[in-house]
């Protein structure tokens, strides 16, 4: 069994997994004659032709710790980008590639003002929602085919509940 | 001056304009070992040839009552979606095209909990925010060209406070 240290989320980290959504350092745009200010492109859908990107609301149930990880899963054919709508920290747990299988998965401590988008083919666990029911909002692909692949780790990873202080 | 009446926000009401986006009624799937419930394409993302979704985060002054509709804009390349992030009621006014100029505006009162998906080319007003300063995730176009038509209205029409005790 080994146990996973969790890291904060930041840009740097998670940039070979895909983008963190947050408005520290994206580039603003003041529109609407003023009076509205635009974080511009905190994240952009990346699909195979033929798809279009869809929006849906994710509902997830706490996990309890320590949390197990046994698996990872991909999606292909195109990005998966969440925002956290209940303003709570969560866990996002992510892994390279290594021959077609999840590597040792990293965890990052997403705060209630990040989101992340897995790109293109990107291992990632399942939501990983934390302390209550949290809802999500889910920008991910609508088009043909299944656009999931699944791996079981043949060991099992282990994550400590998170210090939620420093979320 | 014409003064406008608030209408409640619902599918029916909208379909001309777009998506309304709301768990209640959206069909919900129960994935990743039943630990999360996906609402399923509460919108989806509707762009010309060569473009792509793109998120972004707009944080909205709120707007002072009577308010004035003196203008319309529509995005002729693609749909733009809005989630609220604060929880609170906005104003949503669209027109139905009348010669390739807006017509006589609707106005909507939209719950926290409801988004709207404008529809490709659907004249709509710059974001109305109600009360405080609002954040909202948005979903858009990214592509080459403007996207962007303006047209004022050669009359006025106002609208009075919504009552949000309706929201």
């Amino acid at each position: 069994m080994t146990r996973l240290r969790i890291e904060p989320l930041t840009r740097e980290a998670f940039a070979s997994f895909g983008e963190v959504l947050q408005v520290d350092g994206a580039e603003r745009r003041l529109i609407n004659g003023g009076t509205t200010e635009r974080f511009h492109r905190l994240a952009a859908f990346d699909g195979d032709e033929g798809s279009r990107a869809i929006v849906s609301l994710f509902r997830g149930q706490p996990r309890f710790f320590p949390f197990e990880i046994a698996m990872m899963e991909r999606h292909p054919d195109g990005s998966q980008a969440f925002w956290p709508l209940s303003g709570r920290p969560y866990l996002v747990a992510v892994a390279a590639d290594v021959d077609g299988r999840p590597g040792e998965p990293r965890v990052f401590l997403a705060t209630g003002g990040q989101g992340v988008n897995y790109g293109r083919g990107v291992w990632h666990h399942p939501l990983i929602a934390v302390g209550e029911v949290s809802d999500f909002l889910v920008i991910d692909r609508e088009g043909p085919g299944a656009n999931l692949q699944e791996a079981a780790y043949p060991v099992v990873y282990t994550i400590d509940g998170p210090k939620l202080s420093e979320a």
